[in-house]
């Protein structure tokens, strides 16, 4: 595709009527979507950037091309006046950047949050002066180079480190690792979130190695937890328990079945000083649950945090189910005219089912919900309104009475 | 109905398989699920206190009858145990208040959400040692005393007033009027919101004078609006104005149609020592967006609370293009990398639609969106999960940039 004063890739030419949705908003292009007539899909190599063209020879955009994957294409930029190469990242990175100075105080954020910060296929974390970065695309993938190069730039980081183990990188045929990808081995890297601080293992922790995606929905906890004692389920490194006790809870007990986990949140309520408040017990949380709710044990707010039941749309029904068990658990080790804090990360489970599965085990088990507050992502992983799959953390703070 | 060790009310049958929407939580029975053959509606008086029993003779609880209604009967109490007088009101407000006393630290709250609150058909505001109160059913009407008293035992008002003017009561055949139910009349009635105070008048107001239920979204606005111009659009008495003011905003214009409104928001500006940043103008919404359209003025956070658009679910298509209008008008006005905060309190515009009004208004004007924060009612406005009525009020923090 050449049109004057533009930049020059090849066209990924869209059947009729296919560019609808990215002329409303969304990024994507499916592999069906593709004229592939006028440009095969095997003509491109995994991750090659491309002209998006509508079937009118209008181009829509640039973007980048995996023939392997069933989302053929993702548009990057509008238009064909900029190429996509380390300059346009700087610009999308500081357009990323001045949101979160916005919104923070500290430098303790997630800073792109893919194609909801026009950059889609790229997860970054920021962790004070360390950035751990996730590629999910090939086109992400290929872009490494001039992604390090901007951030460093942009940000001067003393680490960056790839973590570039999703599950999602399969589907685009990318191989698993992660690695120091700019700066020197060695050193801490700490999360801070509500004035307390937390050691992450950009390595071998959980996705880039904090959730601060669930950061705002802590927030909320302040006053509910004064003075009360707290169950936090799948707690990861304690972030729900340890800032219950912070708000003031006198007694939280977070439970996680990975032993490393339960080190840590020992470690991490000790460098926060509230090692007299905070338990932290190695179980299974369905079983654990179970034999809490034999020994007649009661909370007065419990902390559901799972990870996600329903990965695939077609593990649905299961994994639903999955989340009305947990929440009737939950809600038969609480004590009378107790909170109950559930959460999804699925976007397969839409926020409607959750509340039903929370609504249909109150009723079963004869109580009384009241749904104080919705929970979602926090701004730093915005929404991008036109593509729903970016919109998928959910969770409720309720209320629970007897019938 | 009589069972042994219950109160005797008269029986409202309910046709088979009617009562599965009320065994899941809901508490309503409309007039075409009522066995009217065994139990004629015209046998009921309005408001008058029925068991609502199943079409096996098994009791469901306790309610009330308004035979002129689309909405028959409520269920107030599930079981026969009680009776549905003071000692049962007065049981409900206690529960209503030890949830409020949990989430604020001064007495300023919505007390008594209908239906989510266990008392289908009664809002109670509390203004510190003053109670604005509003029936929306001849049930609730008929109890108008005993709810007095049980309000008067349990929170010993200075003043209770029945603001009972809401459009709701014609469609149960209830007279409008507003006066004072307990207490002397005079004296000053004040909301507390965020270290704030605003005048508030009881009988000439909007709805029960204020709105508490946006609370917790103006809250949002801390850190976005420091040093920024706003434009606070539908102001009424300039709520999220002066919030953004009191946040450090640099210069905020509320804008409302009502003289009133206008002289209320001066008064409540120079009461908070905000007057140097606040500035009210009377005008009508649109043609004031229009006009600052034309004159290039820019504002770097827009704030968009309109009365409903979609009052009946008939208006949607309407009401939701009023919507689609407003916000794309709200972003002309938007100084680049703008927020728009855009809310809709009409339950039959779903959250979905409004987030589309905004996604579609920018693309019209090559704009991309982010949405940061999804607004929802405050928790002293509990969402009952059975009752997808209970739940009005949505909004957005849009982060508005180029395409």
């Amino acid at each position: 595709m050449n049109v004057s004063d533009s930049v020059e890739y090849p066209a990924l030419y869209l059947k009729r009527g296919e560019d609808a949705r990215l002329r409303a908003g969304h990024l994507w292009v499916f592999s069906n979507e593709v004229d592939v007539t006028r440009s095969p899909l095997s003509g491109f190599e995994p991750g090659e950037i491309c002209a998006i063209v509508d079937h009118r020879d209008k181009p829509l955009g640039i973007g980048y091309v995996n023939p392997n994957s069933l989302i053929a294409a993702r548009l990057v930029a509008r238009g064909l006046e900029h190429a996509l190469d380390r300059s346009l990242i700087v610009h999308r990175l500081k357009v990323a950047l001045a949101l979160r100075e916005r919104l923070y105080a500290e430098p303790y954020y997630r800073l792109v949050f893919g194609e909801s910060d026009g950059l889609p296929g790229l997860t970054l974390d920021r962790f004070g002066d360390v950035l751990v970065g996730q590629t999910t695309t090939a086109g992400m993938e290929r872009l490494k180079d001039e992604i390090t190069e901007a951030i460093v730039k942009v940000l001067k980081p003393r680490q960056l480190w790839w973590k570039n183990d999703a599950g999602s990188r399969a589907m685009e045929q990318l191989p698993s690792y992660s690695d120091l990808g700019h700066g020197e081995y060695g050193g801490e890297v700490v999360a801070r979130e509500g004035g307390l601080t937390f050691g992450v293992d950009p390595v071998g922790g959980q996705k880039t190695g904090w959730f601060y995606d669930q950061r705002e929905n802590r927030d909320r906890l302040a006053r509910l937890v004064e003075g009360k004692r707290v169950l936090d389920m799948f707690s990861y490194l304690g972030a729900w328990g340890l800032r219950a006790a912070a708000f003031g809870a006198s007694e939280v007990t977070c439970v996680d079945a990975s032993a490393a986990a339960v080190e840590a949140i020992a470690r991490n309520a000790e460098r926060n000083g509230l090692s007299d408040r905070v338990t932290a017990i190695r179980a299974d949380a369905f079983d654990h649950l179970k034999a809490l709710r034999e020994a007649r044990e009661r909370y007065d707010v419990v902390i559901l945090d799972p990870p996600a039941f329903v990965k695939r749309k077609k593990d649905f029904k299961e994994g639903s189910l999955a989340y009305r068990r947990l929440n009737e658990l939950g809600m038969q080790v609480l004590a009378k005219d107790g909170l109950l804090v559930t959460c999804s990360c699925s976007h397969h489970m839409p926020r409607a089912a959750l509340l039903d599965a929370v609504q249909q085990g109150a009723r079963h088990l004869d109580r009384q919900v009241q749904m104080l507050v919705a929970l979602q992502q926090g701004p730093d992983h915005p929404v991008h309104p036109a593509i729903p799959e970016t919109d998928y953390l959910k969770g409720f703070i309720c209320r629970v009475l007897p019938a």
